[in-house]
């Protein structure tokens, strides 16, 4: 099963790396991280580089797309070379997925038209510009499209998806080798949990590189 | 405050991608990545590299090292180059921690002696050859030392991290942007909480990677 990870310029790294080390330890899964262009793509704070090795063209009919999210997202909704291949690759994929904001790139390419889905919860709201509907789930499963919210949901996304395919006891088997028995310091995960300055400190914040 | 995230080939990408994500959000933190060679280093499952932008011999003396664990710990366990490095560094540090097995190689340079730490559930008892004390706790705190347990381990111990160096609300922040507001679909993340067949599993696979 091809698992194909997209990445661009700008994307948020763990939203990549959390599907990748989950659903990506699919037994048999032939995992690619694919671009425009093969070479190495730096996340949104410069610091870090994922190589793709493949390019999009390479890769035309994955089983499985995994669209991360990150303030790149802006500029690709207008990449026309990234959502023909979205649409493309849907057309034969058995699951189509995002998080974060990536549920953008995929509701740009007309892809979560009246389905259930979820996003960053700075940019939920947008998703009815394109005809979604947000829910506030943390992983949502409508028909064959899987939603993840922000960052880090991409692991529950990937363990939820993981069990879907290969079975419960595979996916707590990967839950197990990656040791997943969160403990945060804080319990500040959500608008609705988070200290109040926190939220509206990122609401302030999110104007700048969130429209 | 320079952090110098540690690459080798076959480390876990998780492990070295949770605490960039988290600590490495740290206002004015200047994070690096890496390696022996700069370019790319690739993670353990073969299907994804992460660019190693600086030589150890580039960054000698940053404020906080991390070092990931992974399948390649081991035959890093012989390489003085990286063990002289870790010494070196440590010497300079304000915060010198680890991810995983990661621990192992910290504890090899003898940096963990006469310290309580912890690895991943697989490797904890290993830490006792290098006069360390495994707990099993998840983010073990002695002095500056900073370890974690299994790989998603390191976005606890970022946050930790964080909160213990910018103050609680900064790492709030960093929590809520991350949404990180862990809701696995199951609950098989420890040895204790899985089932009894596969904890079973990978103590039987683990005899092949891990000795």
């Amino acid at each position: 099963m091809q698992i194909a990870i997209v990445l661009y310029d700008r994307f948020t790294a763990l939203d990549a790396v959390g599907p990748y080390e989950t659903l990506g330890r699919l037994p048999g899964a032939d995992t690619v991280f694919v671009a425009e262009r093969t070479g190495p793509v730096r996340a949104d704070t410069g610091r870090l580089a994922l190589t793709a090795d493949r390019t999009l063209a390479d890769v035309p009919s994955p089983d499985i797309t995994v669209v991360p999210g990150g303030p790149g997202q802006i500029a690709q909704m207008e990449n026309t070379v990234l959502l023909d291949w979205l649409r493309a690759a849907d057309a034969t994929t058995t699951w189509t997925t995002s998080v974060c904001t990536g549920s953008l790139l995929l509701a740009a390419a007309g892809l979560l038209q009246g389905r259930r889905a979820t996003s960053h919860w700075l940019t939920l709201e947008q998703l009815r510009r394109f005809g979604a509907e947000p829910t506030g789930q943390r992983v949502v499963t409508d028909g064959k499209y899987v939603t993840a919210a922000g960052v880090s949901s991409g692991i529950d996304m990937g363990l939820t998806l993981l069990g879907a395919i290969a079975g419960d006891e595979e996916a707590q088997a990967v839950q197990l080798l990656t040791e997943y028995d969160p403990q945060p310091p804080y319990d500040a995960g959500s608008p609705a949990k988070a200290p109040e300055q926190v939220v509206d400190r990122l609401r302030s914040a999110s104007r700048f590189v969130m429209s």
